[in-house]
């Protein structure tokens, strides 16, 4: 009998919530994303849970929003990842940690040393989510006026890997030796000078730092353009998405596995594992209103003015506690959007102040429901090859987190969809990567 | 009665030793350097012995040195200071954490951002050492074939010491109000863009994490040449050195001094912290052997390049077990440098093998002796105001850092010359300095 196929879950914490009202649930700690006796907290329940990894998302910047926005986000102060991780690995043992890090605005010796360090440091644990930073605000930060072009950011992402992999590579793994008697503490044979000269980037190297313990710390990538898919099945082991539906998730997925096929690569070297919300409740009933009240926590101002956005018209004279007008006109922008958010307003009877707390909140992939209704549904993503696993998302913390942990962990262990404790140590071993071969030496 | 002078005591911790043959020494740890459980031990003891800090140097490149040095090196291998750093806040409470951070291979948003980041993670224990980087092989990690010029290296420090410290004052205090009541999370009116467009850097901030715990990270900085020290008259809060005996610390004191009160500073915010070996023993015998001992690990080809550097003539042919012969030729080169093997030689009747052992091992400042003898040398040393106490140096580990933690720092505290207990909680309390107010902000 083949084994069964059994999730991967890795839990998104920058911001501790994606919901702009999550810091305001009742119960909730408002200062959760920026609290390290919180965040020491959360990545415990979440090891005693078993899940695979620990994500941080990152921002070369504070966001940029009206500042009528801006005041009420959760976001504009947060950890470092690299610092805060490697805190954490000191409170924990087994989960992964992965950190963003932008192929854009930093330098390849720089990120090849901070992960192999955080891989030692962690005992094999760490990931780089690569990304290569879209966000304009942040080219401000470092130098420049314009953001740097997609395609010119993506080349560069392209050759970046190769450098920071050849400079993970640059000692063979039994290179130090430490003989108190000879003297001798490195075989020099076995130490790799890169010399790398490409059009992008010119590293000479070594790396002044041992092989990391995975080997090279797991890959993970984010990007949904062309290019970014292209990089994904190129490099990525772990491909965090955002898809809307399975429908969409499954083709998401076989476009992705099938160019990672065309790249010569197995799909089982190649997780995907899409973010989704989660809240629990009782009953379904329940879990819904967990998230109309944590929706109704989204400023009017701002929430109306993320559903105009995705209307593709002004919302704003509507009545707030009527339904949706039915005559609202229809406009060359965002016709997807439109007909989604017309779609969402008709299956959920949501009023026009809702559904502008769910654009304004978090509007994409969510289970919502009992911890039976979203194992089973969990199950079906993954039996119809539209996922993985999933890189889980709070409403709000602690609470949100403790449903999943105490309560839909359990339904999925029970149901042979999630390990009940880890294989391993590393997180290579929990995601069932095997190590790279070192480039350079046997 | 005024309150009596006491000592500041930091520890140098990359490498654990600065003496290369330090990893062979009998019963050390030969691979104290890159061993987390030693570092942890090391760190904790340290804190035990109430050091004011821990301090990374740092390298952004493997040494150069010649094949047969390196693979004789515990340089090689080590972590990264800020993964480090954050690892080892997670297991002390007091001691400071001080890193290396380059001005001429970073981004200031990103120094800025990991300091404030470790300075939280700390609760107010960081401090960022300066450094241009000098080495020209870290050049060429970085993209570039030639390192970036001396005195435009320091240009652009400056400037980037003024970049760094606005970022960290992008919020005010009181910014984050966090009312989940009201949804206000943070008065923007508290927050300040930086914008700052100078002649080497164009930052636009503001930075995406609240005001150091600190205020500001305490400064540290280590240069001697011109442009360094008049970097340190102007910015440092501590002053890492490395003269070579007690009349050249006192001139080095006097200048740093004299060119802080001509910046307007008080010589009370600037603490000059010379680097010195401390080898301890029973008796002054005891230790000068250990010494001996010590200097003997240093592997004999490496070792006289090194005395033949310093005597600026080739010692390779002199007979290793008798003393440096008489009639050493004149030269050109490093006629200062001669002058100092000779009289060493003289001093402590030293053999060529010794000699050389001691410029390949550690030549720089020494306290060699029982606790009594140094702690009366360093008292000097303070009175003269040649230090306002060191940057200890142990000769290897963990021996030579518990006699330093167990037997010289009680005799310290004995004289009334070295703290208790910490005075406060921040490192700024530890060594005595206020807490910088917001530029921008009351």
């Amino acid at each position: 009998m083949p084994e069964r196929k059994t999730l991967h879950l890795t839990a998104f914490m920058r911001p501790v919530s994606l919901h702009s009202g999550a810091w305001r649930y009742p119960g909730s700690y408002p200062d959760a994303n920026f609290n390290l006796a919180h965040l020491k907290s959360f990545i415990q329940k979440l090891e005693a849970a078993k899940f695979d990894a620990f994500f941080m998302a990152d921002h070369l910047a504070v966001l940029n929003m009206p500042v009528e926005a801006l005041k009420r986000s959760h976001t504009v102060t947060s950890f470092e990842p690299f610092t805060l991780l490697s805190a954490l690995s000191q409170v924990t043992e087994k989960i992964g940690l992965a950190a963003t890090a932008s192929t854009t605005y930093d330098e390849p010796y720089h990120i090849a040393r901070r992960f192999a360090s955080l891989d030692h440091l962690s005992n094999g644990r760490a990931a780089w989510n690569i990304v290569t930073t879209g966000n304009p605000e942040s080219a401000k930060n470092f130098g420049l006026d314009e953001h740097v072009e997609h395609s010119e950011r993506y080349k560069r992402a392209r050759e970046f890997y190769d450098v920071v992999t050849g400079l993970w590579d640059s000692f063979a793994d039994d290179a130090f030796i430490r003989n108190q008697e000879s003297g001798i503490y490195l075989d020099p044979e076995k130490m790799h000078v890169l010399n790398h000269r490409g059009d992008e980037l010119k590293v000479r190297g070594p790396l002044n730092i041992a092989r990391p313990v995975q080997g090279w710390p797991v890959i993970v990538q984010a990007g949904q353009s062309e290019p970014g898919r292209q990089l994904a099945a190129e490099t990525a082991e772990v491909v965090f998405c955002s898809p809307r539906d399975l429908e969409s998730a499954k083709s998401l997925y076989a476009d992705i596995k099938g160019r990672a096929a065309a790249a010569g690569r197995s799909g089982e070297t190649l997780k995907i594992l899409p973010a989704a919300l989660i809240v629990v409740g009782d009953t379904v009933e329940d879990a819904k209103n967990k998230r109309l009240k944590l929706d109704s926590l989204v400023h009017y101002d701002s929430a109306i003015a993320s559903l105009s956005i995705s209307l593709g018209t002004d919302a704003s004279g509507f009545d707030p506690d009527a339904p949706l007008p039915a005559d609202i006109p229809d406009t060359n922008a965002s016709k997807t959007s439109r007909a989604g958010v017309l779609k969402l307003a008709e299956d959920e009877k949501l009023t026009v102040r809702q559904l502008a707390g769910r654009y304004g909140g978090y509007s994409g992939l969510a289970f919502v429901g009992t911890p039976e209704t979203i194992a089973q549904d969990m199950e079906v993503w993954l039996n119809e090859e539209a996922a993985d696993g999933f890189t889980v998302c709070f409403p709000f913390l602690p609470q949100g987190l403790d449903d999943v942990t105490e309560r839909l962990v359990p339904e999925l262990q029970r149901r042979g969809l999630f390990r009940k404790d880890y294989e391993g140590t590393t997180l290579r071993e929990h995601l069932g990567l095997a190590r790279p071969k070192n480039q350079f030496f046997t």
